[in-house]
């Protein structure tokens, strides 16, 4: 199994690994963060523009692009990468989640889960054979498992039943899709906060056996500390040898704690909806732009930045565009963290390859905690 | 006067030219089409993209900018080429037209213009000096005279008070503004759709004497024919060595109807408005990207042209960004639409040149009546 999607670990530094995934659409340095192109666009970015940010994988979402254009579409069109004009690695997650979170009228049962489309309000299926099929279909590069995203919170029997739920998903998941050449599938271990039941969801998983495993059903109102304590009980019962990706999270922060704990992929729309919300992620925390402080201050975001537009733009005009609801202002927040986030994982990436990666998540917090730069 | 703003006319083709106007900031390759950056962004656009489609000058609001983020704001900021990050010319209106399109509660009287803003209420007042005093604030390369744009349909009588009005104003105009060594002032001909009124307009403009000259008043609602007709009226009157201006105008017929009147500058909104729309200018007409017909249609805008998103992107990805409502919609066609036109003035530049322009224009006029691309 673990020969079909090639996962070189360079370097480690604790838990936290830095490596190679080698995919047929090429490598994706991890740990890494995958932009969210939603329905199949990273919202106001152009993919070359995407790419040149550094990132190596995008996410799109199954739920959103199987209502429109649908799935069937997008395989006459060539697949997701041509529709997209993004030839490097697409992760696709299973629709799961988004049923859950935008779909009316949902109805789950051991089949699947039946829900009204939010667009025309169509009745749609989705179970895990379906989900394989959308996602085969779509040409992802990644797949992930048709789960349910356990609510938060959760009584310890409903965790438990939920993540069984998820566990005969799992497998019927792995056998629709089989093993093709060029597709990979993912695992998803669910059990809420009970470290007992993410054990057992790991070792159930395992048993399976995939391409690479995720940590799901986090970063849904349990907070940080608990997150990362779900982690700890997650983590060390995933295979060494696979990668192991947080989905839907986070904040730079987040990510920094959920690296020192081993995992190596990361989404989350963090970075490009606060970029259309006006709001910036720097070192020094995030900015909001709409603030008044930025009108007459002539300095950028951040003029250490590579990117131009952190670099290049006056704060006063980033405010002035976010206040008159300018496209470019979303184009340039949105451009700005990606670039940031991009930032950040090659500064994470050299920090364990330098055996330094505790230091650096410590000169971040620091970092953090200074804040922005003093107001004119 | 005209060696402040040189303007060489390299060739002639009939009434129509082509040169190169001289600024401090640059060369305006003449005849021009002026992107609108209303509020001080070409909407979708970064200032970088807009150049790298071939405009040589740029349009701003003053009526936006006044308002927000403020003239004052901006002076202190640097002007608006550095606020925006546009280095080539600007041009600005004077307010005028859109004080009377968007503001509420408007008085106009000898002095000028009071008016409430569309954004929050205050009240505002506009007269020929403090729109003089605000584009010089702005740092504008071509500045325009306050006047006010006449309503169609007008009798000869409004017509004429409200030219006579404009001509006043076009007089005081010119005291306040001066002749700075890096701004330049155009006077703009008024009357209506009555050519005794248009010869009368312009013969008051040449005895003010200005760096260029606009025809204003157009593309109100008269339709094509009059727009034309009314060309011919005022052009003859205008100096020959002067650079000509019409303003907001428009569809590719227009602009090229108007090029074989004399007319070398010109700026309109139905590019980058119609990009938000979901509607791209080809060579075979305008293409309405929202209709099914292309929600399958693997092929692009226009295969053979030269800006990336009319050429590499699909018109079923285009129809999908669009119905999507989608960022990368907007940016995508306003960029396709700048794009065309700036092919369009390239290649009205080259027929001049080779005197040739009726050829073109016929050939532009056979290829639109041809249509789009058939359906697959």
């Amino acid at each position: 199994m673990s020969a079909r999607l090639p996962f070189a670990i360079a370097a480690r530094d604790g838990l936290a690994r830095t490596g190679i995934l080698e995919t047929p659409r090429g490598r994706i340095r991890t740990p890494a963060f995958m932009p969210v192109g939603t329905a199949a666009s990273v919202k106001a970015m152009r993919p070359d523009e995407v790419a040149a940010t550094g990132a190596d994988i995008v996410l799109a979402n199954t739920y959103h692009l199987m209502l429109r254009p649908g799935a069937e579409r997008i395989a006459r069109l060539g697949g997701l990468h041509r529709f997209m004009r993004w030839e490097r690695p697409i992760l696709t997650d299973s629709g799961g989640y988004q049923v859950m979170s935008l779909a009316g009228l949902r109805k789950l049962d051991e089949a699947g889960v039946t829900f009204r489309s939010h667009l025309d309000g169509a009745q749609v299926h989705l179970s895990p054979e379906r989900a394989m099929e959308i996602q085969l279909l779509l040409g992802s590069t990644v797949a992930m498992v048709l789960d349910e995203c356990t609510p938060f919170p959760a009584t310890h029997d409903a965790a438990r039943a939920s993540m069984e739920l998820s566990m005969r998903w799992a497998e019927r998941s792995k056998a629709a899709f089989g093993a093709p050449e060029d597709a990979f599938l993912f695992g998803i271990v669910q059990g809420g906060t009970y470290p007992d039941l993410r054990e057992a969801s790991a070792n159930a998983l395992k048993a399976v056996g995939f391409d690479g495993y995720a940590v799901g059903g986090l970063a849904v109102g349990e907070g940080q500390a608990a997150m990362l304590a779900t982690l700890e009980a997650s983590v060390p019962h995933l295979p060494e040898a696979r990668p192991r990706y947080l989905m839907g999270v986070g904040k730079p922060s987040d990510i920094l704690g959920a690296v020192l704990r081993g995992i190596d992929m990361f989404d989350c729309v963090l970075p490009t909806r606060s970029g259309r919300n006006g709001q910036a992620f720097t070192w020094g925390g995030s900015v909001n732009l709409r603030n008044a402080r930025h009108a007459e201050d002539p300095r950028p975001l951040d003029e250490a930045s590579s990117c131009p537009a952190a670099r290049d733009y006056s704060r006063a005009y980033l405010h002035h565009l976010v206040k008159a609801g300018e496209i470019l202002g979303a184009v340039l927040l949105t451009w700005a963290n990606l670039a940031f986030y991009q930032e950040l994982m090659a500064g994470i990436r050299a920090a364990i390859a330098a055996g330094r990666l505790a230091d650096f998540a410590a000169e971040a917090a620091e970092r953090e905690a200074r804040g922005d730069i003093a107001p004119l």
